[in-house]
């Protein structure tokens, strides 16, 4: 396995790409992976170009060094100190972290370290999260006087909201089990076993048929926003279409037969 | 108790009425109950009929042989292969399970067994959810090339997006405590007192005013698809409308006096 | 600590003022506090007041005597006894309650005793509760004929759908860890340590930028409401607006110099 960078002369995103499963590894170590102006460009590029790429079938988000991601670059921030680039810089991670959603493929979160602010918002958005028993997590901005409006968006359609607000208004942390019992990561297991598990359930989605993911995907964030009528005349549609793919026949028939399916991805 | 099937011809659906119960029990054991087109058709109009049917205070859904229900009739599906039938076969399952929100009696699912596919959609339609401990659930199309669309949409409004999601792209099963404790089934029991215990659900709804509970169920529903200021609106003139009822006034009037009400269902 | 009568004539609730946290007491134990016509309107009263009163950073909700709260008065209902009425209490109500969530100020439920029917919709509809582990939770109108459609709307805002309705149309109660499991409240201490664990949580909030705790909490109901896509961009809106406040800059600013932040609350 070798990682390379996305871009040669700023290596702040490692891609690797391995049997289907597309890693995108956050390499700003130093600053605890924060989401400057430029890594969310950076994010958004890959994730476009992973968009087109159908030899990708599940993407998993990482991060270098200690911490998951430590959320925003206060730094940054505090050094274009306008309203114009504070309105850019969180339209910028509202539109990368809706496109976590949009891609057709399946994102999991790979945590192994803290999860922060928009670090936290990032795992709230990601379809799936495997997490580290030692990782934790927080909307920490409140801490600075920054109340962590966007972070609210993905922890609030994670969780109760009477926990989100909590989480919100005090900053505190909450541990990997914590965040597993309330739906912010699906798996929590010892961080030695962390690359494992993300294998095992990255290798599970890869072993699917690809059509099949990705009409299921695109339908499911829909109907979470439609009324029940609505959304089951949707799902019905793309049932039947989903039922009319190649794919379908093969694990109709594969299933009759009991024999593997065969998929052709379409 | 002697169940008598719906038509006499094809017993694919039986009902049993039994002191404001009734008790309708998939039966294709051989089939795992699975949902064909004729099934589903022989449901609705069960449900209509009770839908009109006063006597009828509380409906349990249950099936017959060693699974609860597995879902659509493959076969079926493969040997009526065009976009035309797939269509018409998901419109009627929505429809069918919309009707279940839709029946002014609540609906409590008996789950004896595996259910998977629509057969745990409809675990996650009906209003409550009773479950034998050795009963498992999985939205398994996947498994033969078909996301579990349709099921998506009532799994996901029962548990966490992300729990959800887990089940629709892995098709793995979660176990009865797993369902409990997401939110998908109410209550767990040992196979053995899985009657008893829906029995005691049953008999708890049974002695409330039968009004009360179908103004109840009505704006439940309704209410979850709604703002919290319409749905506040909506709610406050159901109550309005409720306390002015027969039963109410009795309800307060026995409160005050310290004895059971006596219900007249108006 | 004296805590003072709103109205010296009746003095129904109680207000008491401590180092920005204001209590209300909601006083009529022998009545188990339920909120009459009356009561309702000096609860309004008093959150208008402090809606406009800079100095209180908290709110506390709590209840005198052996319950938190009993819901709605049985007697006064009964006793007018017409259609008028109870829309004029159950809309006089609900505006209530969604004041709750419109005050710019973050409101924690106290809950030392049962909490039933508009008493525990009361829980649901602050933004926090801790509950004392003696403390109970039910929903039971029902059992006098009053399916409760407003605490229903609460309630399912707080939990899983099937878990609001079995607790709607049983009435049975469920205890405090039950209630915190489901979303319903934050922490269970036991009770002689309510107090204390209340003021724990108070004095985080109170640490807090004033200015980013309002703008925050605003935005959170909003959201909740709104699809993704609109609810980033509000989320974004509201970041910036509070990235440029003077609060924000001296959070960075303190981040940056590792000191602790002095907040001017604009």
């Amino acid at each position: 396995m070798s990682a390379v960078p996305v871009s040669s002369s700023e290596p702040m995103l490692l891609r690797h790409d391995d049997g289907g499963v597309t890693t995108l590894t956050l390499n700003r170590p130093n600053q605890f992976n924060s989401l400057s102006f430029e890594m969310l460009e950076t994010l958004i590029e890959a994730v476009d170009e992973i968009a087109r790429d159908d030899s990708v079938r599940v993407v998993v988000l990482a991060g270098e060094g200690k911490a998951f991601c430590a959320g925003h670059d206060l730094k940054e921030m505090r050094g274009n100190y306008s309203k114009d680039f504070q309105q850019r810089l969180f339209r910028l991670c509202g539109k990368f972290m809706m496109k976590l959603t949009e891609l057709p493929q399946p994102v999991i979160a790979r945590v192994h370290g803290i999860a922060t602010a928009a670090g936290c918002q990032l795992v709230s958005m990601c379809d799936l999260a495997v997490a580290a028993d030692v990782s934790r997590f927080a909307v920490s901005g409140i801490n600075v006087g920054l109340f962590c409006a966007t972070p609210g968006v993905g922890l609030s359609r994670n969780m109760g909201r009477k926990e989100a607000f909590e989480m919100l208004v005090t900053g505190d942390f909450i541990d990997a089990h914590e965040a597993q019992r309330r739906g912010l990561v699906n798996r929590v297991v010892p961080l030695e076993q962390l690359d494992e598990e993300v294998a095992r359930l990255a290798a599970a989605i890869v072993a699917k048929s690809p059509v099949a993911i990705r009409m299921g995907k695109q339908m499911f964030y829909k109907q979470l926003e439609m009324g029940l009528e609505a959304a089951y005349q949707m799902a019905a549609e793309t049932m039947a279409c989903n039922a009319m793919c190649e794919d379908a026949a093969e694990g109709m028939d594969a299933f009759a037969a009991k024999r593997k399916p065969v998929w052709k991805g379409r």
